[in-house]
Protein backbone atom coordinates (compact mmCIF):
# COMPACT_ATOMS: atom_id res chain seq x y z
CA UNK A 1 0.00 0.00 0.00
CA UNK A 2 1.84 3.37 -0.81
CA UNK A 3 0.37 6.53 -0.28
CA UNK A 4 1.27 10.12 -1.44
CA UNK A 5 3.11 12.31 1.45
CA UNK A 6 0.76 13.95 3.41
CA UNK A 7 -2.02 11.09 3.56
CA UNK A 8 -0.55 9.85 6.72
CA UNK A 9 0.95 11.26 9.38
CA UNK A 10 4.95 11.77 9.59
CA UNK A 11 7.57 13.86 11.28
CA UNK A 12 10.85 15.57 9.87
CA UNK A 13 13.64 17.39 12.31
CA UNK A 14 14.82 20.61 11.37
CA UNK A 15 17.29 21.94 14.09
CA UNK A 16 16.65 24.97 16.13
CA UNK A 17 20.09 26.22 16.46
CA UNK A 18 20.67 25.80 12.17
CA UNK A 19 17.61 25.31 10.61
CA UNK A 20 18.93 22.16 8.61
CA UNK A 21 17.08 18.75 8.52
CA UNK A 22 18.51 15.26 9.43
CA UNK A 23 16.63 13.14 6.74
CA UNK A 24 15.30 15.80 4.29
CA UNK A 25 17.78 17.14 1.25
CA UNK A 26 17.07 20.72 0.99
CA UNK A 27 17.22 23.17 -2.02
CA UNK A 28 20.02 25.56 -2.38
CA UNK A 29 20.02 28.71 -4.23
CA UNK A 30 23.73 30.12 -4.90
CA UNK A 31 24.60 33.82 -6.09
CA UNK A 32 24.78 32.51 -9.48
CA UNK A 33 20.94 31.53 -9.18
CA UNK A 34 19.64 35.13 -8.59
CA UNK A 35 21.03 36.54 -11.58
CA UNK A 36 20.11 40.07 -12.31
CA UNK A 37 18.52 39.90 -8.76
CA UNK A 38 20.61 42.17 -7.00
CA UNK A 39 19.82 46.26 -8.09
CA UNK A 40 24.36 46.23 -8.19
CA UNK A 41 24.92 44.35 -10.97
CA UNK A 42 28.29 45.56 -11.42
CA UNK A 43 28.86 44.00 -7.85
CA UNK A 44 27.57 41.00 -8.23
CA UNK A 45 29.63 39.85 -11.27
CA UNK A 46 32.48 40.59 -9.51
CA UNK A 47 31.59 38.52 -6.47
CA UNK A 48 31.44 35.84 -9.22
CA UNK A 49 34.75 35.40 -10.49
CA UNK A 50 35.89 35.30 -6.81
CA UNK A 51 33.22 31.67 -6.46
CA UNK A 52 30.00 31.44 -5.71
CA UNK A 53 28.57 31.53 -2.37
CA UNK A 54 25.70 30.14 -0.87
CA UNK A 55 22.86 32.35 -0.44
CA UNK A 56 19.77 30.46 1.01
CA UNK A 57 18.53 27.33 1.33
CA UNK A 58 15.06 25.45 1.93
CA UNK A 59 12.61 22.76 2.02
CA UNK A 60 10.39 20.87 -0.49
CA UNK A 61 9.25 17.77 1.67
CA UNK A 62 6.97 16.90 -1.76
CA UNK A 63 3.29 16.89 0.12
CA UNK A 64 1.23 15.92 -1.92
CA UNK A 65 -0.65 19.26 -3.62
CA UNK A 66 -4.76 19.70 -2.28
CA UNK A 67 -6.57 22.61 -0.72
CA UNK A 68 -6.70 20.77 2.81
CA UNK A 69 -2.81 19.85 2.73
CA UNK A 70 -0.06 22.12 3.62
CA UNK A 71 3.76 22.06 2.67
CA UNK A 72 6.26 23.40 5.30
CA UNK A 73 9.59 23.78 6.12
CA UNK A 74 12.59 25.53 7.00
CA UNK A 75 14.49 28.48 4.79
CA UNK A 76 17.97 29.41 5.83
CA UNK A 77 19.38 32.72 4.67
CA UNK A 78 22.89 33.31 5.23
CA UNK A 79 24.84 36.46 6.14
CA UNK A 80 26.21 38.96 3.73
CA UNK A 81 25.35 41.19 1.22
CA UNK A 82 25.81 41.93 -2.57
CA UNK A 83 26.93 45.47 -3.13
CA UNK A 84 25.24 47.45 -0.44
CA UNK A 85 22.18 44.82 -0.66
CA UNK A 86 22.04 42.12 2.09
CA UNK A 87 21.13 38.67 1.31
CA UNK A 88 17.64 37.40 0.47
CA UNK A 89 15.62 34.71 -1.22
CA UNK A 90 13.58 35.06 -4.73
CA UNK A 91 10.23 35.87 -3.23
CA UNK A 92 7.42 34.92 -5.42
CA UNK A 93 3.47 35.33 -5.81
CA UNK A 94 1.66 32.37 -4.71
CA UNK A 95 -0.28 31.26 -8.00
CA UNK A 96 -3.30 30.25 -6.42
CA UNK A 97 -3.21 34.16 -5.02
CA UNK A 98 -5.49 34.01 -2.24
CA UNK A 99 -3.86 31.94 -0.23
CA UNK A 100 -1.57 33.06 2.92
CA UNK A 101 1.64 31.71 4.16
CA UNK A 102 2.88 32.21 7.88
CA UNK A 103 6.59 32.01 8.75
CA UNK A 104 8.10 31.61 12.50
CA UNK A 105 11.47 33.33 13.39
CA UNK A 106 13.77 30.88 15.24
CA UNK A 107 17.29 32.33 14.90
CA UNK A 108 18.66 35.94 13.16
CA UNK A 109 17.14 38.92 12.01
CA UNK A 110 16.06 40.48 8.95
CA UNK A 111 13.02 41.60 7.30
CA UNK A 112 9.84 39.56 5.37
CA UNK A 113 9.74 41.96 2.38
CA UNK A 114 5.56 41.94 1.14
CA UNK A 115 4.24 43.49 -1.57
CA UNK A 116 0.92 43.36 -3.61
CA UNK A 117 -0.32 43.98 -7.42
CA UNK A 118 -1.99 47.12 -5.90
CA UNK A 119 1.52 48.50 -4.59
CA UNK A 120 0.81 47.93 -1.24
CA UNK A 121 4.15 47.31 0.55
CA UNK A 122 6.03 46.19 4.14
CA UNK A 123 8.65 45.21 5.64
CA UNK A 124 7.97 43.07 8.81
CA UNK A 125 11.07 42.56 11.21
CA UNK A 126 12.24 39.34 11.80
CA UNK A 127 13.51 38.35 15.39
CA UNK A 128 13.33 35.36 17.12
CA UNK A 129 10.29 34.34 18.22
CA UNK A 130 8.50 36.79 15.56
CA UNK A 131 5.64 35.01 13.77
CA UNK A 132 4.42 36.85 10.00
CA UNK A 133 1.43 36.60 8.19
CA UNK A 134 1.74 37.25 4.88
CA UNK A 135 -1.47 37.24 3.45
CA UNK A 136 -2.97 36.30 -0.16
CA UNK A 137 -2.28 38.32 -2.45
CA UNK A 138 1.15 39.50 -1.37
CA UNK A 139 4.85 38.63 -2.90
CA UNK A 140 7.11 38.01 0.20
CA UNK A 141 10.79 37.80 0.48
CA UNK A 142 13.43 36.94 3.25
CA UNK A 143 16.23 39.64 3.73
CA UNK A 144 19.21 38.54 6.50
CA UNK A 145 20.26 41.76 7.81
CA UNK A 146 21.95 40.48 10.55
CA UNK A 147 25.40 38.47 10.91
CA UNK A 148 23.81 35.27 11.83
CA UNK A 149 21.89 33.08 9.85
CA UNK A 150 18.13 33.76 9.40
CA UNK A 151 15.40 30.95 10.04
CA UNK A 152 12.19 30.82 10.06
CA UNK A 153 9.86 27.74 9.80
CA UNK A 154 6.89 28.09 7.03
CA UNK A 155 3.76 26.89 6.34
CA UNK A 156 1.18 27.24 3.50
CA UNK A 157 -1.42 25.21 1.59
CA UNK A 158 0.33 22.79 -0.30
CA UNK A 159 -1.35 23.65 -3.80
CA UNK A 160 -0.61 27.33 -3.70
CA UNK A 161 1.82 27.19 -6.07
CA UNK A 162 5.27 29.78 -6.35
CA UNK A 163 5.15 32.47 -9.19
CA UNK A 164 8.32 34.21 -9.91
CA UNK A 165 6.87 35.87 -13.22
CA UNK A 166 7.01 39.43 -12.25
CA UNK A 167 9.88 39.53 -9.72
CA UNK A 168 12.30 37.88 -12.47
CA UNK A 169 11.44 40.69 -14.17
CA UNK A 170 11.16 43.67 -12.34
CA UNK A 171 12.43 42.72 -8.89
CA UNK A 172 10.07 43.98 -5.78
CA UNK A 173 9.24 47.49 -5.42
CA UNK A 174 11.61 48.15 -2.59
CA UNK A 175 15.11 46.82 -1.76
CA UNK A 176 17.12 46.73 1.49
CA UNK A 177 20.37 48.15 1.81
CA UNK A 178 23.06 48.94 4.46
CA UNK A 179 23.00 52.64 5.11
CA UNK A 180 25.47 54.01 7.68
CA UNK A 181 25.99 50.39 9.15
CA UNK A 182 22.25 49.94 9.57
CA UNK A 183 19.82 48.16 6.83
CA UNK A 184 17.34 50.93 5.18
CA UNK A 185 14.41 49.99 2.68
CA UNK A 186 14.43 51.85 -0.07
CA UNK A 187 12.90 51.95 -3.25
CA UNK A 188 14.56 49.50 -6.01
CA UNK A 189 16.20 51.75 -8.72
CA UNK A 190 15.89 49.80 -11.41
CA UNK A 191 11.47 48.49 -10.86
CA UNK A 192 9.32 50.28 -13.44
CA UNK B 1 -10.49 51.83 6.58
CA UNK B 2 -10.92 48.56 8.66
CA UNK B 3 -10.18 45.15 8.12
CA UNK B 4 -10.60 41.43 9.36
CA UNK B 5 -7.32 39.97 10.81
CA UNK B 6 -5.69 38.11 8.06
CA UNK B 7 -6.24 40.75 5.16
CA UNK B 8 -3.02 42.45 5.29
CA UNK B 9 0.54 41.37 6.98
CA UNK B 10 0.94 41.64 10.52
CA UNK B 11 3.09 40.01 12.61
CA UNK B 12 2.84 38.17 16.79
CA UNK B 13 5.75 37.24 19.43
CA UNK B 14 5.82 34.29 20.74
CA UNK B 15 8.64 33.41 23.06
CA UNK B 16 10.74 30.20 21.95
CA UNK B 17 11.83 29.99 25.82
CA UNK B 18 8.28 29.80 27.27
CA UNK B 19 5.77 30.12 24.09
CA UNK B 20 3.94 32.97 25.09
CA UNK B 21 3.28 36.10 23.36
CA UNK B 22 3.71 39.56 24.91
CA UNK B 23 0.76 41.13 23.19
CA UNK B 24 -1.89 38.53 22.19
CA UNK B 25 -4.16 36.62 25.40
CA UNK B 26 -3.84 33.15 25.68
CA UNK B 27 -6.79 30.67 26.09
CA UNK B 28 -6.22 28.64 29.73
CA UNK B 29 -7.76 25.31 30.14
CA UNK B 30 -7.21 23.94 33.82
CA UNK B 31 -8.20 20.98 35.19
CA UNK B 32 -11.96 21.87 36.14
CA UNK B 33 -12.04 22.05 32.41
CA UNK B 34 -11.22 18.62 31.69
CA UNK B 35 -13.93 16.97 33.09
CA UNK B 36 -14.07 13.31 32.40
CA UNK B 37 -11.06 13.21 29.68
CA UNK B 38 -9.16 11.76 32.28
CA UNK B 39 -8.80 7.86 32.34
CA UNK B 40 -8.79 7.82 36.64
CA UNK B 41 -11.95 9.94 37.77
CA UNK B 42 -10.99 9.40 41.00
CA UNK B 43 -7.09 10.84 41.23
CA UNK B 44 -8.92 13.91 39.15
CA UNK B 45 -11.45 14.70 41.49
CA UNK B 46 -8.90 14.10 44.57
CA UNK B 47 -6.29 16.58 42.99
CA UNK B 48 -9.07 19.22 42.04
CA UNK B 49 -9.91 19.21 45.49
CA UNK B 50 -6.36 20.04 46.50
CA UNK B 51 -6.63 23.02 43.53
CA UNK B 52 -6.96 23.91 39.99
CA UNK B 53 -3.64 23.55 37.90
CA UNK B 54 -3.37 25.40 34.47
CA UNK B 55 -2.86 22.51 32.32
CA UNK B 56 -1.99 24.09 29.61
CA UNK B 57 -2.76 27.09 27.15
CA UNK B 58 -2.85 28.10 23.51
CA UNK B 59 -3.62 30.84 20.93
CA UNK B 60 -6.77 32.17 18.65
CA UNK B 61 -5.57 35.48 17.05
CA UNK B 62 -8.72 35.70 15.01
CA UNK B 63 -7.74 35.05 11.71
CA UNK B 64 -10.76 35.74 9.20
CA UNK B 65 -11.91 32.00 8.04
CA UNK B 66 -11.72 31.33 4.95
CA UNK B 67 -9.95 28.56 2.57
CA UNK B 68 -6.67 30.48 1.93
CA UNK B 69 -5.94 31.80 5.16
CA UNK B 70 -4.16 30.26 8.19
CA UNK B 71 -4.67 30.10 11.84
CA UNK B 72 -1.81 29.81 13.62
CA UNK B 73 -0.20 30.43 17.31
CA UNK B 74 1.52 27.97 19.91
CA UNK B 75 0.48 25.98 22.52
CA UNK B 76 2.48 25.23 25.89
CA UNK B 77 1.19 21.92 27.44
CA UNK B 78 2.60 21.84 31.09
CA UNK B 79 4.47 18.83 32.69
CA UNK B 80 1.99 16.94 35.53
CA UNK B 81 0.15 13.85 35.61
CA UNK B 82 -3.95 13.45 36.45
CA UNK B 83 -3.02 9.78 38.62
CA UNK B 84 -0.32 7.90 36.03
CA UNK B 85 -1.60 9.73 32.94
CA UNK B 86 0.14 12.86 31.45
CA UNK B 87 -0.91 16.08 30.74
CA UNK B 88 -2.38 16.59 27.84
CA UNK B 89 -4.97 19.52 25.45
CA UNK B 90 -8.79 18.07 24.67
CA UNK B 91 -7.81 17.03 21.71
CA UNK B 92 -9.88 17.68 18.19
CA UNK B 93 -10.74 16.79 15.11
CA UNK B 94 -11.35 19.47 12.53
CA UNK B 95 -14.96 19.98 11.36
CA UNK B 96 -13.59 20.07 7.87
CA UNK B 97 -12.35 16.91 7.73
CA UNK B 98 -9.81 17.16 4.88
CA UNK B 99 -7.92 19.58 6.03
CA UNK B 100 -4.10 19.30 7.47
CA UNK B 101 -2.25 21.02 10.51
CA UNK B 102 1.21 21.11 11.11
CA UNK B 103 2.75 21.27 14.70
CA UNK B 104 6.52 22.29 15.29
CA UNK B 105 8.23 21.41 18.79
CA UNK B 106 9.88 24.33 20.33
CA UNK B 107 10.72 22.67 23.18
CA UNK B 108 10.06 20.17 25.60
CA UNK B 109 9.21 16.27 24.75
CA UNK B 110 6.00 14.14 24.23
CA UNK B 111 3.81 12.90 21.91
CA UNK B 112 1.60 13.89 19.15
CA UNK B 113 -1.19 11.12 19.39
CA UNK B 114 -3.47 10.92 16.04
CA UNK B 115 -6.38 8.63 14.91
CA UNK B 116 -8.82 8.82 12.50
CA UNK B 117 -12.39 7.49 12.60
CA UNK B 118 -11.01 4.28 10.53
CA UNK B 119 -9.26 3.08 13.80
CA UNK B 120 -5.75 4.30 12.45
CA UNK B 121 -3.41 5.57 15.31
CA UNK B 122 -0.16 6.74 15.88
CA UNK B 123 1.77 8.58 18.68
CA UNK B 124 4.38 10.99 16.78
CA UNK B 125 6.97 12.11 19.32
CA UNK B 126 8.00 15.26 19.98
CA UNK B 127 11.35 16.68 20.78
CA UNK B 128 12.81 20.18 20.11
CA UNK B 129 13.18 20.90 15.87
CA UNK B 130 10.53 17.90 15.53
CA UNK B 131 7.48 19.11 13.08
CA UNK B 132 5.01 16.92 12.97
CA UNK B 133 2.13 16.50 9.95
CA UNK B 134 -1.37 15.72 10.79
CA UNK B 135 -3.35 15.36 7.96
CA UNK B 136 -6.74 15.64 7.03
CA UNK B 137 -9.47 13.30 9.06
CA UNK B 138 -7.12 12.52 12.44
CA UNK B 139 -8.09 13.68 15.15
CA UNK B 140 -4.97 14.91 17.19
CA UNK B 141 -3.70 15.69 21.24
CA UNK B 142 -0.48 17.31 22.17
CA UNK B 143 0.48 15.11 25.65
CA UNK B 144 3.80 16.11 27.78
CA UNK B 145 5.46 13.32 29.15
CA UNK B 146 8.73 15.33 30.09
CA UNK B 147 9.83 17.52 33.27
CA UNK B 148 9.62 20.93 31.00
CA UNK B 149 6.60 22.70 29.22
CA UNK B 150 5.77 21.09 25.66
CA UNK B 151 6.14 23.98 23.50
CA UNK B 152 4.78 23.83 19.55
CA UNK B 153 4.07 26.60 17.25
CA UNK B 154 1.37 25.34 15.02
CA UNK B 155 -0.67 26.21 11.61
CA UNK B 156 -3.74 25.23 10.21
CA UNK B 157 -6.28 26.64 7.71
CA UNK B 158 -8.29 29.39 9.42
CA UNK B 159 -11.52 27.78 8.14
CA UNK B 160 -11.33 24.35 9.26
CA UNK B 161 -12.81 24.63 12.42
CA UNK B 162 -12.67 22.86 15.69
CA UNK B 163 -15.31 19.65 16.70
CA UNK B 164 -14.32 17.81 20.12
CA UNK B 165 -17.86 15.68 19.59
CA UNK B 166 -16.42 12.38 20.08
CA UNK B 167 -13.68 12.66 22.24
CA UNK B 168 -15.86 14.62 24.31
CA UNK B 169 -17.94 11.21 24.78
CA UNK B 170 -15.27 8.51 24.49
CA UNK B 171 -11.83 9.81 24.42
CA UNK B 172 -9.05 8.24 22.05
CA UNK B 173 -8.38 4.83 21.64
CA UNK B 174 -5.69 5.12 23.49
CA UNK B 175 -3.63 7.33 26.41
CA UNK B 176 -0.25 8.10 27.66
CA UNK B 177 1.04 6.82 31.07
CA UNK B 178 4.29 6.39 33.30
CA UNK B 179 4.86 2.96 33.60
CA UNK B 180 8.18 2.11 35.38
CA UNK B 181 9.16 5.57 34.85
CA UNK B 182 8.44 6.19 31.97
CA UNK B 183 5.77 6.54 28.91
CA UNK B 184 3.56 4.13 27.57
CA UNK B 185 1.10 4.36 24.95
CA UNK B 186 -1.74 1.75 25.94
CA UNK B 187 -5.38 1.12 25.78
CA UNK B 188 -8.08 3.76 26.66
CA UNK B 189 -10.17 1.54 29.23
CA UNK B 190 -13.10 3.75 28.91
CA UNK B 191 -13.03 3.39 25.01
CA UNK B 192 -15.90 1.64 23.65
Amino acid sequence: MTHALGTNPFSVYFSLNNGLSDTAPSLKRHLSNMKGMYADGKAQAAMLEGGDPLLYEFYDLGVKESEGSLAFGTSIVYPGKVGDEYYMTKGHYHTIRDTAEVYYCIGGRGFMLMENEAGDWIGEPFTPGKAVYVPGGYAHRSINTGTEPLITFYVFRSDAGHDYGSIETKGFRKIVVERDGAPAIIDNPHWT
